[in-house]
């Protein structure tokens, strides 16, 4: 096949076939050119292409939390790979292996005055898995002047420092992919390039080893903890964003009918069991707004609380163990503990399944209350939201029941970040969705583009739910050639930054509307017409209701229903609910 | 007047007051409220309001640059600061003073799995003037458990940690922005802010002292530089970036009229005079495509090379001198001296126009026909390009000069990256114009944004000149309340990144016209309603022509212009033209 005569373009393309590594999000440039060549001339890569970087980078995210494999993002030099970095830090965070290549001038052309040219080395530092900075091909760097050669190859033959090159080259591709692989975390790979960009010769790729991927011995639990939680009657089992169908039913079961267990289960968290508490706030809430609420949480508090999967969404959750911090703390994941709660005690590096394979493996002894004292305050609460669902008039609160109620089964859900997450975290969700929201850094910026990543492979169709803000700034999202028929967003337009009405402050000025909310007229019907999107808008229950049945049917056009929520009454009803079921 | 309880808050504020910086352009968010309630709560202040922090950088960027004074951004905590990251780069390759105030959780809160939290200190450590990294407000400090309290708080006081972060606070922000006046680089100040955050008081700001810029002394050329541009035959002078109205008009008559000067001028530079050279490809191109090529170049080699301004766009002339390296490259400027053509002997850190006063208020002794030699080449290629222009069908190079040619005088001209700065350097623009263009880094990436901002103050209307890429990538930049009704957009759409049919490489494949070109049947009709712009479309030279007699009229809406001009011949015409110029 024909690629770049550039020997280190080969040499990537080569550790990307060995290691299986398939997806490639390109963003045109020149300076890129060898490798968007080589990737492209070769058919065992899927290419695509994005124009806007900020896009393609959280489309690369949604692709790769999908697959749940590294996906290449390629981009030319400059500001360009400066676009990627709100995506790089959600990555980061959510660890989800993105490997950014990107090409660079040569060393000794950076910071004299060249176009597109900036300090890239490192220049994710702050958040990345690891940068390798690559060497340049040397053929060039012999025939510069004495000034701009690179210090390591003086009083080498061409011969050695070739050898040198490839060596250095080499070691820390596989350094580079090692980490993502391992850690599941982004990487950054700088290449540097000269003319000429454009040239191709036929050949056979030279095949790398397959990189390994050490085997983290896990270890056993130490009975100390076994016997700690037996011998507790107050654990808090909470889950943070978790992809969908990790655990055996088997393991869920016994977790949902220990009395002595609560298990909180974020929407993000994508588990499921009648015992289960998934909508944290709403049980929180009327402790927090009762007269006893001090009592009743001292009541409440878990000895022993244990904690898996990512970032935790709910601000009450996070306050009430803040303030009334358990005896232990134990995380369980292969990577890193965050101290969230500001009371961590244990670090268990092992595999979820495993641990409660051991806990549950021995008989279990005492008989507890706990979570029943916490089924007392979910009934009422839960009978009390349905009689205020029904009271209330028409507003985001309850465009948010019917729209959840409406998702068909087995469909991907995406939410964006802020008002959308808060809201959805307040309803169950039907147990077949899989349910995605970028946590990790919890932008508004992006979700847009990665719901269309994760869409691409998806064997279901994929829902996104957004607000305003959120949808119109990736509104980049829209401009490419990859987005699904069957793909759906659902844009709950309030006019504004509905979420800061529920944040404390005045809401009765003029400057209020213009820095907080942002006020704005804007409709996504233009946006559809441009990028080809069947759009329907609707600005009451009714039209609600008759659109939602059959929105999710098989299209010729992906599809985009905008529901139309008065600006001013959002922030009064979600308080209220929460007095309300108190 | 109301600020914000936040000691810290009122500092910034108190700081940006007594140093007269107004403008501040604010991204809403719940973390920056102290920031933003107390900016806009003080009438002393304007404040802009942009959602897409992308584009609110580099609007404040176009205001920065067009009031030579420093701009304000004000953001929420998370990946918001990340999307400041691409007018940063540029702010600081053009020497732009940016000052990003970034409201962050407190530092024990980082990296615990809260939301919108990443790591903001010195995030933009490669391409910045400073990073600040404020203290904390203490009282919260001293509140916390003992293994989140700062370090340096131990064993004080109250009061004293109180007086010590006062002053510590005090001095970088001092620092911060003495930076940004004396070096005219983008900073970064980091405010760790916790709650209450929307608590604000009735108060008398305290007020700082002015922070003083030193004065450098720029010190006399030595004498032995001014005999060697006396005694030298060839000199030429070439200028990048520059703002308008810098120079006197009979410093540059008397450079004009200096038969050993060649002055080769980028549109960028707003300089003028007859004698000087305003089309550099248009002039070397005939020379490297003569068979005489390279000796021609050897007669008109200079020995003295003087530069100022900013990056050049010309990549011809970098090549030409880079290959055929003059004996002295001076550059003048108060900042950096860039290696751009790997001979850069002299960096005299003086005004530019102090230079040529030393210079020319000496006898010129030498007698050259240095300038007559070019002037010999440029006659040649002016005849011919009159009747090129005749000859080509309706194209890219013909909608450039009929557009340029009918820029009102006076006019604000702001050209984006890539095709439109190169096709516009080809032709000569009315003396009058301002023109601005993003070189420091040569995005395509914020173009638009950067024309809105500039436009506000500007005492004449502006103009965007755009290609089709830049101008979808920047769509958000139209997304604000600050579009002037004398706004004028040209979009010269070719349906694609039109430079790339330019650059080597085969045009005729699938994979060529996805990742290079990047094809699209975009409008900006669609765009255009969204945000209330007047629309028009032309596709061919009546149109074209009928359409600009009114278009700079004011209106009651900005305006957009959309020229579609044909795909797949744009590259051949360019390509002509500098053959059928030699």
């Amino acid at each position: 096949m024909k690629y770049s005569i550039i020997p280190v373009v080969q040499s990537i393309i080569g550790h990307c076939q060995v290691n299986d590594i398939k997806n490639i999000v390109i963003s045109p440039g020149s300076r890129n050119a060898p490798l968007t060549l080589s990737f492209t001339n070769d058919s065992f890569f899927k290419c695509f292409s994005i124009v806007d970087e900020r896009s393609a980078a959280f489309f690369a995210l949604g692709m790769a939390q999908n697959l749940k494999q590294p996906v290449v993002l390629v981009c030319t030099s400059g500001s360009a790979l400066l676009n990627y970095y709100p995506a790089i830090a959600e990555a980061f965070y959510s660890e989800i292996p993105l490997i950014v290549i990107s090409a660079d001038r040569p060393s000794y052309k950076i910071d004299i005055g060249d176009g597109q040219t900036i300090r890239q080395e490192n220049v994710y530092e702050k958040h990345i898995g690891y940068s390798a900075n690559l060497r340049q091909d040397v053929v060039h760097a012999t025939q510069r002047i004495q000034k701009y050669r690179p210090s390591w190859i003086e009083g080498k033959n061409l011969q050695d420092i070739q050898t040198d090159v490839k060596m250095f080259n080499e070691t820390e591709i596989k350094k580079t992919l090692a980490i993502a692989f391992q850690h599941r975390l982004p990487v950054h790979i700088n290449v540097p390039l000269e003319e000429p960009l454009y040239e191709t010769e036929e050949t056979q790729l030279e095949l790398p080893e397959v990189v390994t991927v050490e085997d983290e011995n896990p270890g056993n639990i130490p009975q100390v903890f076994l016997d700690a939680w037996n011998n507790s009657e107050r654990k808090m089992v909470l889950v943070g964003v978790n992809p969908p169908n990790m655990f055996e039913q088997e393991i869920l079961n016994k977790l949902g009918e220990d009395p002595s267990v609560l298990v909180f289960t974020e929407t993000t968290s994508n588990l499921h069991h009648p015992n289960f508490f998934n909508s944290i706030d709403s049980i929180l809430a009327p402790i927090e707004l009762s007269k006893e609420g001090q009592e009743l949480f001292l009541d409440l508090k878990p000895e022993i609380l244990l904690t898996f999967g990512g970032h935790v969404v709910s601000k009450k959750i996070k306050a009430f163990l803040r303030e009334y911090r358990p005896q232990h703390h134990w995380h369980i994941g292969m990577t890193k503990a965050n101290d969230t709660y500001f009371c961590l005690s244990q670090h268990f590096k092992i595999p979820v399944n495993r641990f409660f394979e051991s806990v549950y493996g021995h008989e279990q002894k005492k008989s507890s209350d706990y979570r029943e004292k916490w089924i007392g305050i979910r009934n009422r609460y839960q009978m009390k939201r349905k009689k205020y669902l029904k009271e209330i008039p028409f507003c985001d609160f309850l465009v948010f029941d019917k729209v959840l109620k409406s998702v068909p089964e087995n469909f991907q859900l995406h939410l964006a970040n802020s008002s959308t997450i808060r809201y959805t975290q307040l309803f169950s969700l039907e147990q077949s969705l899989k349910v995605h929201c970028n946590r990790g850094t919890s932008g508004i910026d992006g979700s847009t583009s990665t719901a269309v990543g994760a869409s691409v492979y998806n064997q279901s169709p994929t829902l996104l739910v957004t607000g305003d803000l959120s949808f119109f700034y990736d509104g980049n999202a829209l401009w490419n050639d990859y987005v699904r028929n069957d793909f759906r967003i659902i844009l709950i337009n309030n006019g504004g930054g509905g979420i800061f009405r529920i944040l404390p402050g005045r809401k009765d000025t003029e400057a209020y509307e213009r820095f907080f909310e942002t006020k704005h007229s804007l409709s996504a019907s233009n946006l559809c017409k441009m990028f080809n999107f069947e759009y329907t808008i609707v600005k009451d229950e009714n039209e609600l209701q008759s659109t939602l049945m059959n929105f999710f049917e098989p299209s010729d056009f992906p599809r985009l229903l905008e529901i139309h929520t008065p600006r001013l009454i959002n922030n009064k009803i979600l308080t209220d609910y929460f007095h309300f079921i108190s």
